[in-house]
Order: C-alpha cells, then structure tokens, then sequence
C-alpha cells in the first residue's frame, strides 16, 4: 500500500493473504475477506494487480483464476479503479529490466521507498507494482494514454 | 431456483448471466453484481455450482476460474450454504446416465419440475444440478454424509 500524494511514494503497509487449507470455497472466502478487510481499512483509490499469462498447467491456471477472482471481487464493493501490469513491465518499472529476480525487485522496493527492513518477496512484487503504477500514471497524465481494465472514468 | 420446502421440488425461477464485452475486471463485476442481485431477490438459503474438471486449455482455464469464481464470491455476503457436484453427477441425477446429453437433461428437468416451456440448456444445467442437490440430501439425510465445500455447519 503506497500513499502519492506528496512528491514521492510513500509506504503505507503491505503483506502476504493467505488462506488455509481446508474447503476450496472456504479458501476462495478467506481471500475475499482478507483483501475486502484490507480495502475497508485503508481505504485506498486504486488498486493494482499483476496480470497473469499463460500457465502451462491447466489445473493451476484454474485455481489461480479462482484465487485472484476473488482478489478481485473484493474490490468491487469499494468502487476502486482497477489496473492491472503484465509481471515484465513492474520488473521494468522498478529495476530497468522486465527480466529482473525477485532478489533485485525486493533490492530496488526497499531502496525506492527509504524502507528499514526488506518485505517478502510476494509483498515486495506487491509494492513494485504499486510504484509501477504510480511510473504509468505520471505518463499518462503527459502522454494521455492508459491500460485500465475497470474503474470510475 | 428450485423449492425443496414441499414434498416435491418446485420451480422458482432460471436463467443466465452473462457479461458483455469489455475490461475483464468490469465482465468480473458483471458476473459478480448480477449473482449478487439473484441472491439478495430470492434470499436461498443454499447455492449449488457444477465442479469443473481439467481444462485442456490454460487460457480457458484462467478465464474460467475467474468468473467461477465471480460468482462464488458473489455468494459470500450472504452466508448461502455453497455445494458443488460433478457434471457427472448432475447427469446421473436428473436422466439416470453420467454421459447424458444436454437436449436429454433440459428434457429431463422438463419433466420432473412439470414445466410449461423449455428452460435454455445452461439453465437447465442450473435447475439439473439444484435437483441433483435435492436427491443428495435426502441421500445425506439417510446416510449422515455429504460433499458441502463450504457453509454454515
């Protein structure tokens, strides 16, 4: 969670959702509260996804569907704008390179944002899209163009 | 939308959703307000999916999984009883053979819900598999088990 409204990015928080074991509809509602839980607390405009390309494994592809469906979903009720930013194109945003590790976007979040102590991987990616967004944004204010994929305009 | 509360299931009411084209978070949307609004209108008190079986391809799966997915969570707020059979099962239960047709279940549905029209076939793969619910309970009631992938319990 990145605050822009000053001149920088600053950090607000982030983390890890996860669900336990146990039914899969039980999951797919873990995740839908945890990130509607999230949405109510911090009240954020906008929220950001990373956009899933092909899985070679049809079995994962459908249960990673469910999952971030239900991410997704959560969002909803809030009315937030919605982006989403293929993995290459964050990895491009924070380290110069869309071929980057997890090793050097983790580097570059801690370094972008002043941060004292280094995120999780999955909670680092988090916030390179976040900053990635937030790159998009100031383009397309100068250049007018934009890839969102649901919102308010 | 069957009612099990007589001796014999009755017909409420069926249809299909679907989403127009657009943003993929905005079809999400569609799918997730549309079930949403089904379930705040008739108040069920339990929601029953077909399980979905191994995709060939990735990219179906994904989508699937999503808008799967969309609908279960629209489901959440309200505390619906969520089970799920296998379109095996569904087929087994309303023509008596797992291989059934479609043009078989919509005229099976047909003739155990004693209906004035033919119900459109992904309608009546929904009103199929709320019947196949309804044997299964009495099953369950008779035997003390069951396939509840999430609930209230």
């Amino acid at each position: 969670m990145l605050d822009f409204q000053g001149d920088t990015p600053a950090y607000v928080a982030s983390g890890t959702v996860k669900s336990t074991d146990g039914a899969f509809a039980d999951r797919l509602r873990q995740i839908f509260e945890s990130v509607g839980g999230i949405v109510q607390e911090f009240q954020p405009d906008i929220v950001v996804f990373e956009s899933v390309f092909m899985h070679k494994n049809p079995g994962s592809a459908l249960k990673l569907g469910h999952a971030r469906s239900a991410a997704i979903c959560a969002t909803f009720e809030h009315k937030l704008e919605v982006f989403e930013y293929a993995p290459r194109e964050i990895k491009q945003a924070v380290v110069g390179t869309g071929a980057a590790t997890k090793e050097q976007v983790q580097h570059m979040v801690v370094s972008i944002l002043k941060l004292g102590g280094t995120p999780a991987p999955d909670a680092a990616d988090a916030l390179a899209a976040a900053l990635c967004h937030g790159n998009q944004r100031r383009m397309r204010a100068r250049l007018g163009s934009g890839n969102m994929i649901a919102g308010q305009i």
